[in-house]
């Protein structure tokens, strides 16, 4: 049995395996205390250690257990074969809207190889059709795999290639585009892009899942077909982001790009608009829109690319006992922005504003946007906050400090001026900044 | 006219006060492009600039006016006087319950004077007996002032004072304690009494108010009388942190103090227990549980405290492009542990690994949270999550991020030994685990 044939395994694990003839992707019973657990033997990481075997249970979730020497392994059978079937493609209907599906990788993007354990991209056109058939119907679908990473380890250069990819489908004249992307820092991605894709003609999307595509329970496919008919339909042209609106299946919600936020670890309306309503709510192959203040879809309408970003930007968490020096770390890095995550209505400790002080004195512009994440910061209430003012730290309303990270690194993008980064910071670009009228 | 009776006002400001024969505390009205603005004339920060006047509105909240050419300023009368009486206090009714309100600054322990416009502590026992008469009927009240912080100067050094402070009058008898704070950081420092006073016998409840008390408005007699309530009668014997429950003044809800979060910069209902329900809900005198496994109040129950915390704990709030630097920069200062607030169910940039496992081989304890704030991180899932398992970070489960930071500073201030820290960070100290029942 080659090494291949159990990769990742070691030690104690490894013999074990060995002694019951199981490979990757076989269907194991391991019986210990008296507790079965019965499923698709997976590989390890090369970092893990030589004690535990990990199998995918049949929900889909994958277990570690530990081997002890009173563990039992048996094989039970061959593993069952991945669900996605490989039919032709519907036949293309033309009259249909056109929508290019730009694959970045994340759940949605991806399905398990249950031979190998490994997640691979499954958004070829071919399997997009062959998972979701009735986008067939909505739309003529087209498919570019952009990356495939989890959006953890997307970074502010990747948030450029997206759009500069987006605007060479949109320059060809597509009627929408979705952005298939892992929903960890998906907000980040569509916070950048709302400001990198300016004067947008058609509506750019993105989604993603909270359940791979392969397991029962999925809302890919639904959010997939929620995010196509926004993009070929919807009366709006800007940066939205489609996902389940409740725990059902019933709606799927569009999201302003700059207004929304991950909220729950697991649920598939984690998703909240924050400050803001979300733009449009698509239930029954539908589109309601749900704020009248909106750029409206015109095909005709140039679009402006402006993809670049800088990293010297830094969000800055404030709490109780934070040390001040490293905002003296950051200035003395050259970067050139701090967005503080302050308390309540935009508040930090009197023990940093030397810090912040010296920051502004270099250079640096530094904000402020408020950890309770719902609500505007107002630091005229009280004399600690108009000191704060005092010493020009800049008050970003009622904007996601997400959104404001992102604004600021976009906005080093473009200027290395300090008073054009100003003027940029305190204009509403892409509904960043709402009016007063939510929760006031 | 003197300095003070202008105190902080330069520049053309000040000349054009001077002009009026306006001074602090007068009524004064100010007629600008046709708009008229009338107010309390309240004095201004050192740092403020020479050309905003800023007036208290009849609706207790303050502006800048800027001074042009063609602004008129007239005094219109004197200032109206400080609306709160003070009256003897109540006859003491010695059957009752004795409670003992701690205040340590913050909205809810001050009134503003409006002579100086400064904000001063008014929580001494015949303060709180005038402008809280009910509390007269439920409870043998006692005051003590603490501090007069704004809650974001608090720091981990007040946490131990506000321990000792709480566990001096409990050791003398009383039947609860009440925490007056701040709300900016009133959730961090509930989450540190809850680890420093344990085996509490009887209940101590922070309070704060997002109203201060001489405003028509506000919230801190209902939640003051709440806090009062719970401390003298409830059932249970923990910490706590009494608020509105929704924006009405029907309910008081107590949380738990290591499940909540400020969620909203200015409603009052802005406090939220997190993953996990509240403690119980008062409304009409009636104090209703809403869990079942608390501790019970048992007044001849020995109080175990432990009041020291250490600073040398960071939480870094993860995002694409963060510069993993910076955690290299608090293993080079020295810092026994790190909170890490990532994405999802608990990932953050492969590009942070390195540092990472350079902070745990230099005997960091680093832990990992997660920003969405709802939820349960699983770093079992995907693999990048496992190696991060394999290099030792140590997953949290549903515990808040503030909650985390706050148990592994209470933790480094008990010891420094490495594995007596981990031991003591994975059990369930102070319910700031849940068991899997909720949103799951």
């Amino acid at each position: 049995m080659s090494q291949e044939e159990l990769q990742g395994y070691k030690g104690v694990a490894l013999q074990a395996l060995r002694q019951a003839g199981a490979k990757i992707g076989d269907l194991i019973r391991i019986t210990k205390n008296g507790i079965t657990y019965e499923g698709i033997l997976i590989p390890r990481s090369e970092l893990g250690d030589d004690k535990h075997i990990v199998i995918k249970l049949k929900s889909g979730y994958n277990i570690g257990v530990r081997i002890t020497p009173n563990t039992k392994i048996e094989r039970i059978g061959e593993g069952a074969k991945p669900t996605f079937a490989a039919p032709p493609p519907p036949p293309k209907k033309p009259e249909l809207p056109k929508v290019t599906i730009i694959s970045t990788g994340g759940t949605i993007a991806s399905r398990v190889d249950y031979r190998t354990g490994a997640v691979r991209p499954a958004l070829t056109a071919s399997d997009l059709y062959s998972v979701v058939p009735e986008l067939g119907d909505i739309a003529v679908v087209d498919a570019e795999i952009l990356f495939s990473l989890y959006s953890e380890n997307i970074t502010p250069e990747h948030w450029s290639e997206m759009a500069k990819c987006a605007a060479k489908h949109i320059e060809r004249g597509v009627n929408g585009v979705v952005i298939a992307h892992g929903t960890d820092t998906m907000a980040y991605s569509a916070a950048a892009l709302s400001f990198a894709l300016q004067n947008l003609p058609v509506p750019v999307i993105f989604v993603g899942s909270q359940r791979s595509a392969d397991r029962p329970s999925s809302d890919a496919a639904t959010n997939l077909i929620g995010a196509v008919t926004a993009a070929a339909y919807a009366p709006f042209a800007e940066v939205g982001l489609a996902m389940h609106e409740t725990i059902s299946d019933t709606s799927i919600i569009i999201h302003r790009g700059t207004k929304v936020r991950k909220c729950h670890t697991s649920r598939r309306d984690t998703f909240k608009s924050v400050n803001s309503k979300p733009l449009a709510r698509i239930e029954g192959g539908k589109i309601e829109m749900l704020v009248e203040d909106y750029a409206k879809r015109d095909s005709s309408r140039k679009l402006v690319l402006k993809p670049e970003f800088s990293e010297k930007v830094a969000l800055i968490k404030f709490y109780p006992g934070m040390n001040p020096a490293v905002i003296d770390w950051y200035v003395d890095n050259n970067y050139k922005g701090i967005v503080l995550e302050g308390t309540g209505l935009g508040h930090v400790g009197r023990y940093c504003f030397d810090s912040i002080r010296r920051a502004i004195k270099n250079g640096v512009l530094v904000t402020m946007t408020s950890q309770c994440i719902w609500g505007r910061i107002n630091m005229n209430v009280y004399d600690q906050g108009r000191d704060l003012l005092a010493l020009g730290v800049i008050p970003l309303e009622d904007m996601l400090p997400e959104t404001a990270l992102v604004k600021l690194m976009w906005i080093f993008g473009q200027t290395d001026s300090l008073e054009e980064a100003e003027r940029l910071l305190r204009m509403n670009l892409a509904h960043e900044y709402s009016e007063r009228t939510i929760y006031e």
